[in-house]
């Protein structure tokens, strides 16, 4: 029987290459990214294509999104506000939140599978082990499917759902060397294009998941600091 | 005391310019515009800026969504699907319908909204006499205040506000008239950007509000038809 479509969107981190092979278990694949005029634009747009190769993607949209960088107030698409170091431990909404950014993919990743016909939208938030974004979390999304079920036409069925949404960082390093999805293609750094920084948030929660897993993570990096 | 900000979404046809008119009232105004690729871009862009500067509004945000162009299927934007003649008992969605564009546009206008501190934002979007778009509805706009909810910092109160929601386009020509909108600025054809075609979907339904108020509508048309 022929698999269902879905829209996987695929920053080109770790987490999205997670949600791609999960994905790859029960449907055919489409790939979504987006440009959003974040740093390592270029960095993550080859991650991205790299994974669309190794699972052999042939629908892929890239979406340039650059009005991100025109609305501003993230460090990831400011260059005058800093990336900070990571603080694992605040609880505040990090500088690097960009407003309502799900918000803008999801609904781009709608009107593409209601175009294509695809019936399912994975994304890679993670909720329990994240940064702390608003819009990573289980009653974000669940509030979304009912925006998508009134504003799509009647016949259309799409459902977003978030693999990872309750996996701590150990457990998707973890499931990665199961399902032998190609970590090394991967970017996560929010800094740096060649070696990855090892210090942003988005380093720190990656290098943290491979510590508690007990692997290696196989990119390059600048520093690995312990995290606990 | 000073007004509170709100952002309005200005596409430059008749509905939000009332909007602009109605939101002017009680707030300080932002005008957000959204590019994506339609027929009459150029067109509907004078309209906006025409507008803004009619209610003196500097805050002004023009966003490129050329991607709904790469996504297609919707007469607007793909050159290869010809606008319909308008068909008012119509009941199925039309070829005009460009898949789930509200909650992009709203999805941005929130992202800009919480960084800009607009407490509102209102959309010129049509119920009761409309085109049948599925993210016309309140429905639709009800589930949409529940995702900005979820998906924005704590803090942050933005609530989606159509005043014109559940107005027949009659009522909307009387609106104008009585809050002296600058219709005359305005433009809502689907097709042409010099001389307003007078058949499709968009200038049907103007028309036919102008005709049940009694009015004359002061923009070009290449035929006026008389409509029920």
């Amino acid at each position: 029987m022929k698999k269902d479509l879905a829209v996987v969107l695929v920053s080109g981190g770790m987490d999205s290459c997670l949600t791609a092979a999960i994905a790859h278990l029960s449907h055919q694949l489409a790939f979504l990214h987006l440009n959003y005029g974040q740093r390592t634009e270029k960095r993550e747009r080859k991650a991205f294509d790299d994974i669309a190769e190794f699972y052999n993607v042939k629908k892929k949209l890239i979406v340039d999104a650059g009005y991100f960088a025109k609305i501003g107030s993230s460090s990831l698409t400011d260059v005058n506000i800093p990336v900070s170091k990571a603080d694992l431990y605040n609880t505040n909404i990090p500088k690097s939140y960009v407003p309502f950014r799900n918000a803008n993919i999801l609904a781009i990743a709608t009107s593409w599978a209601e175009v294509i016909g695809a019936k399912k939208i994975f994304i890679g938030a993670v909720e329990e082990d994240s940064s702390g974004y608003p819009d990573c979390r289980s009653s974000f999304f669940e509030a979304f499917n009912r925006v998508i079920k009134e504003g799509t036409k009647p016949e259309t069925v799409i459902e977003v759902v978030a693999p990872l949404i309750s996996l701590p960082k150990r457990e998707i390093v973890e499931k990665i060397f199961d399902l032998n999805a190609p970590i090394g293609l991967t970017w996560s750094c929010y800094q740096n294009e060649d070696r990855a920084c090892g210090i942003c948030d988005s380093c720190a929660l990656r290098l943290r998941g491979f510590q508690q897993a007990g692997k290696t993570d196989p990119i390059p990096y600048i520093t690995q600091p312990l995290y606990e």
